[in-house]
């Protein structure tokens, strides 16, 4: 087709990638009138008056970020929801995205209707279209990486810039889950539960993206982030554009359940649970008298928040235990290449 | 960083990708204030009133699209460049881009420094700069994504479909000048003038985007395409949009004199020069009555356009030799997988 999603391959390979954007994405797209039914050079649209746009784009490698043998459907997924998460920490409504799929010889017709599949379960949940994009073989692993694109009321975006000390700092839902899971995957520690081991494997192969919260923050966080580094990472983040420093009361830090049970057999995982990543939870700091008010929105939304610690002026994160003891993470999240 | 352009490694590698984003990448944001100085969850940009956004994305992969040996610096501009012809072909004018890199580890520093230097000199040339996006590290060969937006007045974008039966069809530039330079650097036929052989060669390696044209086109052009599958596949591409036909005078399709001397030489090639590809020249459908305005566009901006033929009311493309007998072409493009 060589469009609006175009491909390309040199390979002559057999696999009927043209039925692929024909019946599998163009189907995605018809919600989203911009996307020319992934029919010209590149979308065309209009962004409604008063609003900013936010775009963020991922990269997701086989063998880096995902085995491989992972379903196609959950695949799809996390591609798209670690680019939503960055449009959650920003506060923005979901817009529609651009695809690029970089696919080896091994990627069949089943595997494709598959990814597809669970674009399209997940494009209705989070109320996103796609817009278009690129698809091509590599003689490599798998390669993807997605473009969102949201919009926000003009000036409202969450930004990291914007904490103050004394801020309170909270997160969303509970921290180290997927860190876990990808060690429990890993082979690196053992969890004898059946159900917990699936939880936080699940955790660490399908996001949750906090969209809903994200919005419903707008003018309320000072400044917020979403955890893909590990909380102390990314909370440095936030400290670091906004010129400060924070505290964290570790055994304040959320943990689910099976998270929990883990921690007690073995203190030492709390450096994973902090510093491991993969959380695509909100990590965000809130001035005293807003707090009530955030907390307000987590309970009508259904969506835990549990304050962490606080803003302060100094600079670099502390993290302390419960008896105010200094935590040294032996690794700041995960090492930037 | 975990930023706007994320850096993420499992792999714990030694070269400094840090500093390729702080000092390479962060200075391509500059110019750009949306892009956040690289340094927040997304970029946040708004678009002007009256304008629509136009996105394109396309993906490149090493041992497909690239051989990998090419310069850093070639391969960072013609990534780009792939896009910008996108861009042109919906007659938008440049805004900004995203870039997703997934590096093997041979990749070092000064591949890096050259990637980006490729990137600073295009952005001058073409008007637009860096936004954001991601790098991480990939076990297999170099994959690289690139998000183009760019702008035009709401409702003027040049789309495939409004070609009528009627219109004179132009191109841009010449065409087959990058399918011989491929065929050349494959060995498949030989170039005795070693001038010609590195024109060719760089005509395959280093597209140019005809933005100018493109958006001088805006209201005069009726349907417009860039030439990536090549002439035959996208003027088909036009036509089918459009519900139309096109009949091409092969002998009128301009060439370059490197490549008009290979076909007098083997007649074969024109097969390769009407079909090969990789052209991103543009390709124009225009109304009789606005023929002299594109040809006066053509020559105020020193970007030399030539009429190939007509839009018909049948379908399909039919391609003529000078003496009105039809040539019938072995493949159309690139086979799509």
């Amino acid at each position: 087709m060589g469009v609006g999603l175009r491909t390309c391959s040199r390979s002559r390979q057999a696999v009927n990638e043209f039925t692929f954007i024909r019946d599998l994405l163009a189907p995605l797209a018809r919600s989203f009138p911009g996307a020319l039914g992934l029919a010209d050079d590149a979308a065309a649209f209009s962004i409604p008056e008063g609003r900013e746009l936010i775009v963020t784009k991922d990269a997701l490698a086989e063998g880096v970020h995902f085995t491989g043998r992972e379903p196609a459907r959950l695949i799809a997924q996390k591609l798209l929801r670690v680019n939503l998460s960055d449009l959650a920490a920003m506060g923005a409504d979901p817009l529609c995205y651009f695809l690029a799929l970089l696919l080896p010889a091994s990627v069949g017709d089943n595997w494709l209707a598959d990814f597809a599949s669970g674009l399209a379960e997940d494009q209705k949940l989070f109320n996103i279209a796609l817009a278009g994009g690129d698809t091509a073989r590599t003689p490599g692993p798998l390669c993807l990486s997605l473009t969102a694109l949201g919009t926000v009321p003009a000036g409202r975006a969450l930004r990291r810039s914007g904490a103050r000390a004394g801020d309170a700092v909270y997160v969303s839902g509970t921290i180290g889950d997927a860190a876990l899971g990808l060690k429990i995957e890993r082979g690196e520690i053992a969890c004898g539960i059946a159900e917990d081991a699936e939880y936080l494997h699940a955790r660490y192969l399908l996001p949750q993206p906090r969209l809903a919260l994200g919005a419903a923050l707008r003018g309320i966080a000072a400044a917020a982030v979403d955890i893909s580094d590990g909380l102390a990472a990314d909370l440095a983040h936030i400290c670091e554009s906004s010129g400060t420093g924070a505290l964290i009361r570790a055994d304040a830090v959320p943990l689910s359940p099976p998270a929990r049970a883990l921690l007690e057999r073995d203190g030492s995982l709390l450096a994973s649970i902090l510093s491991g990543g993969d959380d695509y939870e909100l990590c965000f700091a809130v001035a005293a008298e807003k707090c009530a008010r955030a907390e307000e929105i987590s309970r009508a939304l259904g969506i835990p928040i549990a304050p962490i610690g606080e803003i302060t002026a100094g600079g670099g994160v502390r993290i302390t235990d419960a008896r105010g003891r200094d935590i040294v993470l032996p690794a700041p999240g995960y090492t930037h290449f």
